[in-house]
């Protein structure tokens, strides 16, 4: 990964502050935003079906979460996904609870089929609940295995034919043939909500300035992972790591993420 | 209340993180969710009508609360509530603001005759809101006298047909029989929003555990009650004081709780 | 300025807690709940077509905020407005993406049209996006110079039949006669989301409190602004700010308020 310019990528997106667009969760919304705002980028959120083209228009990336799913909110998915893919935006998608409900993983199914898609994230379980393959009836312990693990990450990017980022202790990112696994994180970011989808915002700000998906899905992860990190060396329980994660967000600087990512 | 174990709740909470399905409102379903996986259960939301009923049949209890209520809401809150009827699942009701309009008090008293419920936790008005009985007219201020306070609550029990927790300076559990108090708490939770509302999902989190709802209902408050008193001695001012409640929901340990739970 | 009594709204709005109604935008729900409980108000959400009139009629002060609009959220809008323009309640209106989609632009327009409005809150450019004066082509470069910005203001004050607070480094507040500056603030609250909001909300507080609607946009701001003062004097990363202007809008005594504000 020494040829990825992370350091450089975060300093486009404090200098250029792209706009990032998502239709998210409400249990996350808050969370999101002050996410994107800490790191240097714009958040707007929007979900009206007699709007999210126009803002979808507007904004260097689309991220869209599934996480409090209902039937316009759906269809505006898919309008806002549509204008995007016209426009060359890129689209990343995070299936929160694919697999747990038929209209989580249904809808996730149908998001892959008819947008192009730049980036999914997910757990493994999430990612692997639309696989055709036979690779998926290992499930999440398939990756705990690192071949194994690599094997199905690569077939699910092809089936999806986007870059496909499985997260758990080690992040996996492949675009079907490269892979890359990212090493930052701790373990208190599963005890607060929201961080795998502000980590999926993470990664649309930085596909908002490379065009490279692989690329912005290892530098998003890296620098959200690395900032759970910073977070946890300062605080211990879930409220105050909370706080310290988005003050890290802010604090990190792009010296800083050149030399703590651990991306390989 | 010595025959609780409530030390032994909490590790079994802890060690089991019970899926908690909450249908709730929009202003505290973050804070609901990191109450819920701070102390240590398993928090999910969701409401849209086609998929409440697959979602309430994973969960091992459902938190209904109406705190910003519209139709479709409505809807999924009855086809949620039914399905974890027919499943044996715990259905925990909050019926915030209920009394200030007519929609929220129809909407209590509709919940309550429609499904079998197992707890209602709200403030005296809220509980009184949906009385047919003569004890209501003293409303509010009748709880201040422990003897109105007890026979309105016992009264309220028989006639919803579940357990209901009155909260207030000192809180009133009952079945309609056996009347417990509690007096864990401190005066700022009312400093901040959804302290009320993450005390419901922290007795969610209970019976999840305990098919006794007088014990989930009774431990829940004593739980959520202590970590703002632990809180409370940290912080003086709400925006820290609700990071510090956070932070004791995770801290707190089964031993201090059994130590420290004033349940009488 | 002299002539305002900060001072005695302050006490006022501790004495006696106004209901404030918040038809809100999701991402600053809690945050929201939170800046009013802090200051000292009551705050209530709700959105539901059939009971906004009801909620309405209750608060002594409704807030309008189109952050994340849907049809029928701009229906209750229209309900909740009417029925407060009828029983002469204050509306406070934050134009929160004006410009920046039609439905927004269009909704703007339309509340300002149909509703009686009290003060009109947002940035230079969500004011001027519904201007049809000459001034508007120099959008909001134009308010970077005292002399236009002044004329600006006043011009759209009068087109909007209310007060109007552009706010910026320095905040303007107009009746269309009357200008007064606000210089309370800090760089800090654009850092994390949702401070536009909530300064409206606290205007709305104010303006539950006083019927003088350019005493209560001028109040609300500089209060809000000092506790961004407050709290970037404590902590300089976004997280820790967010919690500290929180701690800083339930701390600041009604003394210091008198002394601090920056109002010409």
């Amino acid at each position: 990964m020494e040829n990825y310019n992370l350091k450089s990528l975060l300093v486009e997106i404090r200098d250029k502050k792209p706009l990032v667009h998502n239709i998210t969760n409400y249990v996350v919304m808050n969370f999101t935003a002050n996410t994107l705002l800490a790191m240097g980028a714009s958040p707007v959120m929007a979900h009206a079906v007699n709007e999210v083209e126009e803002m979808a228009a507007l904004a260097s990336a689309l991220v869209i979460n599934i996480g409090t799913l209902s039937d316009p909110w759906i269809e505006a998915m898919f309008l806002a996904g549509k204008t995007a893919n016209k426009l060359g935006i890129p689209v990343i998608l995070d299936p929160v609870g694919s697999g747990a409900t038929s209209l989580r993983t249904n809808t996730f199914r149908r998001l892959a089929d008819e947008l192009k898609l730049s980036i999914v994230r997910g757990n493994a379980s999430e990612i692997l609940s639309i696989s055709s393959s036979a690779a998926t009836t290992k499930g999440v312990d398939a990756v705990h295995d690192v071949e194994h693990a690599s094997a199905t990450a690569r077939n699910m990017a092809r089936q999806l034919g986007c870059v496909v980022a499985i997260t758990g202790p080690v992040d996996l990112i492949t675009d079907g043939e490269k892979v890359v696994r990212c090493k930052n994180g701790d373990a208190m970011m599963g005890k607060i909500t929201g961080t795998g989808c502000a980590a999926t915002a993470t990664i649309g700000a930085f596909a908002a300035i490379t065009r490279n998906p692989l690329e912005a899905a290892s530098a998003g992860l890296a620098y959200f992972g690395l900032a759970g990190e910073v977070a946890a060396a300062k605080s211990k329980s879930p409220g105050s790591f909370m706080i310290s994660l988005i003050d890290a967000l802010y604090e990190i600087t792009p010296d800083d993420f050149r030399k703590r990512a651990k991306l390989e």
